[in-house]
Formats: C-alpha cells, structure tokens, sequence
C-alpha cells in the first residue's frame, strides 16, 4: 500500500514547465530525484535519494546545495540511476527527441516505467513499437502514451478500452492537428468564404498567433497528422512500418519543396507561399460547389488495412465540418457503436491540456504499480 | 504478479447478458463462481470454489451437478462468500436495484470490489454515496462505475481525469438520455419541422421500437438524467442531497401526474398524451422563430453550484442541435479547455455499450489489484 515512487523527468519546454506546475499541486505526488534538460542534469544525491528536488521551484532547484548538478547523461545513466532508486521508478519523456525514444527498452527492461507525450517511440519504425512493449513486459513496468494523439483528449485509452474489451474497430477518422484545424477553419468555414482570406494569409496569421510550429512547414508536411496516425493504425493491429508508408498529402507546394529547413528556407517559403494561393483557392471552391467544405485529415480503414492523411471534403453538417477554432475531432466507428461513431472533440494542442494527459497517465502508473 | 481474480455477478437482464458475451472472450478472465439472479443463485462449492461457472454457458450451468444451486442469498451471504475466497473478489452488479446498492458498503468493508452501471448507490442519499466510497478505502476495494453516466462512453473517467490532475470543470452540460435524444432529433429536428409529427405520436413510435421503457413515464420524468447528473455534480464536489434536490422538468402533462404507476396507468398515459400536443408544438415552434431547436439537457454549473434538468433551446448549429438517433453528448467546459469544450459524442444506451463501460471497469479494476 506504501509504494515510494522515484520520479524522472527529461524536457522542460512547454509541456514540461506545464506538467511541472501540475505535479507540484498534486495531493500524493511521486518523489522528483531527477530532472534533465539539454545540457544539465539535477539529481538527488545517491544513495539515499534524499532529499527530493522540489517541483514547485524547479528553476531555481539548481542553486540548492544538497542536490548533485551534472551535465547531460546517456540513457544508460539515467536508467541506472533511476532503477537503483529504493521503490518503483517512472520516466516522464517531455521532449520530442527520437534518440530519447529509441532508448524506451533500455529503460524498460530495467524496471523504469514511461509515461510520455513524445510520438516518436511509437511512430518510427514499427521494431521500435514492438520493442518497446516487449520490454515493459520483460521489465514489468509500465508505457502510457495518452498525449501523443490529441494531447490530454481520451483518445488512446478509449481506443485500448474498445479493443480490450472486444469491440470491433472499423474506422477511425478526423482532425489530428490543432494547427491545420485552425488553418482551414479560417480558410474554409461552413457557410461559404467569409473574410475571403488567402491561403498564403492564414498561415502567415496562425503563425503570428503562435498556432504554427515555428518553421509552419513542419505542420504543413502533414508529418505530424501521419505519426499520429501511425500510432492509433497500430493499437487496432495493422502493421504499420513506418509513418511515410502510407499516402501523405503534404500541403507544401511541390515547386517549394526543394527549400532547405534552415530558417532561411522557412523564411522563403513564407515569401512564396502566395505565389501558390489560386491552388488552395480551386481546391475550396471545388468544394464549396458541392456544397462541402475541404478539411485536413486522417483516417484508418481497419478492413482495407488503408491509412491515409490529406485532404478530404465534408457535408456542411457534418461534425467535422463544424469544427471550432483549434479543436480535434476523433471518430471512432465500431461494431458496437454501429452507424453513429463514438466521437471525442476538443484542444488537441497547448501546454496544459497536453501535460493533463501526461500527469493522468503518470497517476494510473502509480495506481496500478502501488 | 499472479494475483487469482473472483467474480460474482448479480443480474442477467440487458447488460448481465451482453456482459457475460464479453467476459466469456476475455483472454484472462476472472473466475466467475456466483451469478445470481431474483429468485436463483449459481455457486462454486466452497471451501475449493471449484469448479468455475462457464461464463459462455451460463444459461445451462445450473444444470451441472458440481455447482450449487440455492434461492436468493442476502448482500451478508453474498459478500460472506465473496470475501472468503482465496483471491481479491470482485462483485459486478448489473442490476438497478436501489436495495442491493444500499449494501455497497457491506462488500466494499469486506475487501469485495464493485463494478456496477447500477446508477442507485452514486444518485440516491448524498450519505450513501460517502459511504460507499469511505467503505472501499475501509476495505481497501475499488468501486468504478462508468457505465452510470453515458453507458460506455468516457465519461466519468473523463471527469475524474480532469479533477485528479487539478482541472477546475466550471460547466458540465448535455443530452444524457438516449431515449429523449430520439424523442427532441425526431419531433424537432434541425432545420424545420420535418415530417412534422405530433409529440403523442413520436413517443408512441419510440416506444414500439422499444427506445423506451415500458413505462415511457420512467423516460419523460427526468429522473433518470436527473440520477446522471447528481452523480457528475457530487463528482466535482457539489453537496447534492437527492436527485429531486434541484429542478426537473417532467414532460408528464399535469393533468397526468395522477396516473398510477400500474400497466394500465401507462396505457391510459399513452391513450391521453395526444391531448396535449399542443403543448409541445408550442415549445417547439417557439424556439423554431427564435432560430433554435429545443432539447432535453442536464447542466451542472460548479461556481453557482445550480443543478439543472429540462427543456432548452440551442442554436441550430451548435453540437447538442446536430445530434443523431439516440445519441448522447457531454461537454465539459474547464479552466484548461478554455472556451470550447472537451466534447464527449455517441451511443448512451443498449446492452452492449452498457457492457461494455462494466467489462472496461473491470479489467482497470484487475489491473489495478493485480
């Protein structure tokens, strides 16, 4: 009933610093013996792993005497560090590094548990995937993952709830980005052109609004919605190698895509990007003709083993369609739930609600290794 | 690691049946060794409790002369047998029974876990629904009951999801009935009057196909989303008494409300309803001129602590408006999630979905025992 746990967390950008405030306020929080960003490590002195780093003043934790300072260390470090503490150990990946990711076995077989909204362990190369849950079994600890799809939005534990309980998955289908949801929400609303915007204008707006990823290219690649999709493909037992071995749209003109992805190439692309607006506009006009709107999404067709992410057109009264501002929408269509799906909607991005999901995964670690 | 899991199961309507489907599949299934129904009981023989009851042949397994067979046992007999066996037991109640919820804290005291979509110990006095809950930590058992609110919908572990990692859920708000679902999408449904059918007669239809119960007055009083929403209220800390402790609208005409609750009250109900269609007509059209629809919905406003229950008019594009069938739909406005809510969409009713909320519940029960 008195499990100790020991704490580690890597990453302390925007989900991390959100997570931080999070597990300084929670009633029964696991004990912080490490916190490692790019270049310091802050740890607890062994052996006794005493005393603890206090999440509340984590940025000025460095100065307190009594906590051991170093510099990065390997995954192999880390894991032994945090396996030889006297209690069950957790992992909280806040970063989005793959080499990170690639290291989850290491971590695993030693008895760490991880609880991450890094997509990258679960969406690279499907040995990876695999890998990872082998370990946690051989190490009998513990991997959630709840952000990686919608952030803190019930997604991936409604997937596991569905399979686990023998529910037959047939499609899965929506919006997968915050950012694209915005973009053609502006774009193309329900009810015709609105403002009448240009493409080119939108993104440059949802950039200046802090919507994009700072290089907009790498929302715009559909990368991201394709990782996404990867993930969930592979919950429902399609075997999925890698997120480029399905079909991809990506919304970056093809003339354009020869750019470098230094700063200067983002900085181009911004500059060009309206030399290609009459392609955008065609596409939506095409639509509206039909009485539809076009939207960015992804979908999994569980019987045809086909995942796809581009752009699709919608009835104006479709859920989709009426999106709000950034929301995702995820349908899940299933045996059970026949020909009305089993809808999730909501922020799928932003610091806060994307450490929710991590901080309620990281409670139901604990829940069940107590 | 290797914890021996025992189940008793009390009920075989509905849900008991469509659960015994599931449970029957489960690669690592409890063992079941009592399923009792009104007047009989089905046990493995103690002190062995052995043989198991075949969840998949259940209906010919009192048939088998190595079971024992008795009448009705009490929750004292039940919970006795339960806690006696050599493992972590679990009760699973898929009955609406107000008597047997009232003896939660009987099984919880003696380290009987419960899993139940049983609605009564959660919405009835505000001092059993402490009880049970203080009982479970007394006993060191777990009570989950998702399947209460939204039948297999995410929506209590949604809520508590919310609350545990500090969320502050400001507005609960939605359709949580399937059967008033089909009742206000099929008499006032987006866009106009439709195939304009009186109120009377969409009741009577839903009734045949059987989206009601068989008294279709247990529907139209409310108290079913009322028990809904008292149990999501006490979930975010509001003191709600009982679940006529705040407003409710019933849609029984006053002039029937002295109807006995016999067989024959409903008919004469259904035979009368017709006399005041006008009623409705003029509750929907009133809203069809203001531009809206009129729905049946339940709000919980946590900073005005103000239950609701009753007919509403929404605009003609917002998500409540646009639902379909008997679908269901919550939204939880919060601190976090800001002004557009996290959404939850789909199926509220039928024996699977029902089940399957109580088969999830259980495998996180197991999980967390384990």
């Amino acid at each position: 009933m008195s499990t100790q746990f020991y704490l580690g967390i890597i990453g302390v950008g925007g989900v991390g610093t959100a997570f931080l405030q999070q597990l300084a306020r929670l009633p029964e929080a696991p004990k912080l013996i490490l916190l490692a960003r790019s270049t310091q490590t802050l740890l607890s002195p062994t052996p006794t792993y005493t005393p603890g780093i206090p999440a509340a003043e984590w940025k000025t934790a460095s100065a307190t005497p009594d906590l051991t300072k170093t510099g990065a260390l390997s995954p192999e470090e880390i894991a032994k560090y945090l396996s030889s503490a006297p209690g069950r150990a957790i992992l909280v990946d806040n970063t989005s590094d793959p080499a990170l990711a690639a290291s989850y076995p290491i971590f695993l077989r030693a008895g760490v548990s991880i609880v991450t909204p890094n997509k990258k362990g679960f969406s690279s190369d499907l040995s990876l995937f695999r890998e990872i849950f082998q370990s946690a079994i051989r190490g009998n600890a513990l991997v959630y993952h709840e952000s990686t799809v919608g952030a803190g939005l019930p997604v991936i534990s409604t997937l596991r709830d569905l399979t686990s309980t023998g529910d037959e998955v047939t499609r899965i289908e929506g919006v997968f980005s915050g950012t694209l949801s915005f973009l053609f929400n502006t774009f193309a609303p329900v009810g015709g052109s609105g403002a009448g915007k240009k493409w080119s204008e939108v993104v440059a707006e949802a950039k200046e609004l802090g919507y994009t990823e700072p290089d907009p290219r790498d929302d715009l690649n559909g990368m991201d919605v394709a990782r996404k999709l990867t993930i969930l493909a592979r919950l429902v037992g399609l075997e999925v190698q890698t997120p480029d071995s399905f079909p991809v749209e990506s919304l970056i003109p093809k003339e354009l895509q020869g750019l470098d992805s230094s700063a200067e190439g983002a900085k181009t692309f911004m500059e060009r990007l309206g030399e290609f607006d009459a392609q955008m506009t065609d596409i939506k006009e095409s639509a509206e003709k039909e009485g539809k709107v076009v939207r960015f999404v992804g979908s999994v067709d569980v019987p045809k083993k086909e995942v796809r992410v581009g752009l699709q057109k919608f009835d104006q009264d479709s859920a989709i369609a009426g999106l709000k501002g950034s929301d995702n929408i995820i349908s899940f269509y299933t045996k059970r739930y026949g020909s009305n799906p089993l809808i999730i909607q909501g922020a799928g991005a932003g610091g806060d609600v994307t450490a929710m999901g991590v901080t309620s995964d990281l409670l139901k670690v604990m829940q069940r290794l107590r």
